[in-house]
Formats: C-alpha cells, sequence, structure tokens
C-alpha cells in the first residue's frame, strides 16, 4: 500500500494577507504525514513590477511574461514570497525547503509556443516533474514549498501557473504516493450560486462538470481549475478538494472525483 | 579516509558580469565529486534597491539592512541571483539546488547584537550549520548552491556575509568530507603589492599573516577574509585557497594553512 501525501496548493490571494498566511501555515504544519506546499504569488508580482516601472499586460486573464517580468518573478516567487513561507514553516517545527522547477531539476518545462497570435514570453508548459527527486527529498522528512517557476533545461527559468505546479506535481507523486490535491482559496468550494457561500457543491464528477458547464453554473476562472482537477484525477491522484484556505483538512468542500 | 569536496565561493563582482559568471560556472561544472557554491550578489541589491527608491546605509563598509532592505536581498539573492545561478548549472548537467539557510533549516543564525552602538538590522551571525542535511543532499548528487542568507528559527529570515556562509559551511562540513575552501575572486591571490598581479603570496600560515598585518603588507577588506579562512583551517578544512575567478582548479593563488 502506497504511503499518504498531501499536497496544498495556496493561492495569490491568501498569500498576500499576512494573517490569513499565518493560519494556513499552522493548518498546513498540522497535517499529518508526507506533504508538499505550492504557493502562488499573484498581485505581489504587479505590485513589485509597479514600483520598478515595469508595465503588466494581460492578455485574457493571463499575465504576459518578458525579461523584464520575467526577473520580477523570478525575484518575488523565488525569492521573497518563497523564503517568507519557508522560514515561517521552519518556526512551526516543518523542515521545509524551497523548490523552483530549477532546483534539483524537478520540473522542467518548454517555452509557450504562440497561441493565437498571442506571445506569452517566457511562459512554460511543464513536459516533466521528477517524482524520483521529489519522494527522495521528502523520505529523508523534508517538505517541498514549491514556487510557480520551472525552467527550460537551457538555463532559462520560466514562470508557470501555481494551479498547474500543483497538478502536474501531484501527477507525478501518484507514481509513488495516494495523494490528495487540495486546492485552498478564498471560497468555501465550488458554488452553484457565486454569490452565496452556502451552496457549495459538495462532488464534482467529468459527468457533473459537463453538465454545469453546459447549463452556465460554473464558468470563468473555475472552469480551468476544475479542468485541472479532472486531468489529476484522471492520472491517479486518489482525491482532489477544493476549498476554503481556513479548511484544509480536507473534510469540506468541493471533492472532484472521477465517477461515483 | 573521508571523500573530497569542493566548496567554491564567488563574490558579486563575478556575479554581476554574466560573461564572467558563465565562465565560472563552466569551470565549477567540471570540478570532480562533491561541491557546493556559494554566491554573494553585492551591487545587484544595493541597484535593486535604488531602482525601488531604498536608500543603501553603510557603515564600516557593512550595509545596514532594514526591513525594507531585508526584502531585497531576500528578492535578489534569495531568488534572481540563487535561480539565475541554479539554471545555468543545470544547462551544464549539474543537479544544484538553491538554499538559503532557511531551507532544510540547514543554517541558523541570530540577528546580530548592536556593536560599538551601531544596529545593522536583520544581519545573523551563524550559530549552526546542518551538516547532516548537507551531507545527505550531496550523498543524493545534489550540488547545493547557496545564497547569503540564513534565518533566524521564528520565522525572519537574515542577511549574512557570502564569505561567512561559505567558511562556516566549510568547517561543518569538515566533519564528513576532506573539504577544500576556494574563495574566487577577482584578483589572482592575495598580493603583496595591491597594484601588482604578479606579487602573489603562495602560501599564508597564521605566523605569516600577523607580521604581513604588523608591517602592513596585508589590510583592508582582506583582513577579514584571511581571518575567514584560517579560522576554517583551525576547524579542520584541509585546505582554503583564495585564487582568481579564472583559475578556482586551486592549482593557483594564494594558499592559507595552518603552519609549515
Amino acid at each position: 500500500m502506497k504511503e499518504k501525501l498531501t499536497i496544498v496548493k495556496v493561492g495569490g490571494a491568501v498569500v498576500e494577507d499576512e494573517a490569513q498566511l499565518a493560519q494556513l501555515l499552522k493548518d498546513f504544519s498540522a497535517i499529518e504525514g508526507n506533504k508538499v506546499l505550492v504557493h502562488g504569488g499573484g498581485r505581489k508580482a504587479t505590485k513589485m513590477a509597479e514600483r520598478l516601472g515595469i508595465e503588466t499586460q494581460m492578455v485574457g486573464g493571463r499575465r504576459i511574461t518578458d525579461a523584464a517580468m520575467l526577473e520580477v518573478v523570478t525575484m518575488v516567487y523565488g525569492g521573497l514570497v518563497n523564503k517568507h513561507v519557508v522560514a515561517c514553516l521552519q518556526a512551526e517545527g516543518i523542515k521545509a525547503i524551497g523548490l523552483t522547477g530549477a532546483d534539483a531539476d524537478v520540473i522542467r518545462s518548454v517555452k509557450r509556443p504562440l497561441k493565437n497570435g498571442v506571445d506569452y514570453g517566457y511562459v512554460g508548459d511543464v513536459t516533466d516533474v521528477d517524482h524520483q527527486t521529489l519522494s527522495s527529498l521528502i523520505a529523508q522528512g523534508l517538505v517541498p514549498v514549491m514556487a510557480p517557476l520551472t525552467h527550460d533545461g537551457h538555463g532559462t527559468m520560466l514562470n508557470t501557473n501555481a494551479d498547474t505546479i500543483a497538478s502536474e506535481t501531484a501527477k507525478a507523486l501518484a507514481k509513488v504516493y495516494d495523494v490528495t490535491l487540495v486546492f485552498a482559496f478564498e471560497k468555501p468550494g465550488v458554488l452553484a450560486n457565486p454569490d452565496d457561500d452556502t451552496t457549495v457543491i459538495p462532488v464534482i464528477t467529468r459527468a457533473d462538470f459537463q453538465r454545469y458547464q453546459a447549463d452556465g453554473t460554473i464558468s470563468g476562472g473555475m472552469l480551468p481549475k476544475i479542468e485541472n482537477a479532472l486531468a489529476a484525477v484522471d492520472a491517479g491522484v486518489s482525491r482532489v478538494v477544493i476549498t476554503l484556505a481556513t479548511a484544509i483538512d480536507g473534510n469540506s468542500g468541493t471533492v472532484i472525483k472521477e465517477d461515483r
């Protein structure tokens, strides 16, 4: 039987709020057994870019990462946010180790080709997660804290979405562990009515998702999140939960599963 | 018999020059056996602080690290410089892993107390290097790339001089390995005449050092570097070499040793 491993992905909004982040890190520290934290950084990079006079260009909700912006995200995600999270986890007695995809070569990616004529710049699409190196770090009692950055193997860092880092890492580690993947964010789960936090949908299968997507119940930014979750389940991840950042024990929120 | 391990410390001036850095990383990659790279960052942090409108305060050649400057050094040393070096080493086929002292809790420090009434701010004096965790990473084929940052164990990162990181790491790893510590910089070694690069002093013992210091041959920034080197030798480091960044094979430069 495989050992259990929990991967928690925490988004930019929680990372930006010091009190929420502190609570999340306490809750994360309390999770028993093997674990991995994946963090975003979101507006912290945008704000730093602003201070440096670098314009943030977005196309369809996605950041265009030119050379100047790549420096900013490398500094902010790989340095400022990652080291703050690692130092805080150490204070909780967790032997955290910060990793970008370049560190120990754990996640390689390729620079995204033009999409519909849009050049996203230094954005990496994941090609390979080294589950052997990751699990050997975990086996020595370390807790990886992963920043949303990868590398191309030729000396260039690339900006990669934190949800993607989380689901690709979950898929790779599912070869070795019984993986639960928790997406922690500012809502209590996937909502049937986005304006009513009491309308959490407890379980979503692929069939449910297609139905909810067709009738408009689920739309916008939640679509790629659930696509990612379903892809993880297809690839052998035992359980994917979308939940509030203050409820990462996995006992509430929306569970994404393949079938009933 | 202990396995050999080489620690190379490369300073800010080399890190700032892309061509010199690329050559140094190629040479470092060619070193056989276990190895560790320690990098500074120097003026990169000063320049970034300038761009952010943060004033750099220096007292006696040392940077005062207030809260704003701590964010800058954490971003620049831990993110920008460290990840660039790691990604470049990966391109050379080296399985580099970037580490601050907080990562895997490898280096703890305490915030420096007031010295002669000067508050250096968020500067850490090293208290403990975890040679077991470091050697277990090295044993699995990883090459630590260490940024000049430590942590206090209570959630705060601290700015620590890169020469100190290198010598403290060398001392700790000397318990496990036959360590050579190489300080790579912009001069071919310790010079008898600072204006003449052909006057490299080939060997300096503690007795030599006291004599050179007394007669003024060695002065300024070279004094703490040699003090660091002698302390490393006293603590069991086999060999300390101070040499040009383009000659890190350890066959030239100044060798610091305890006695003849």
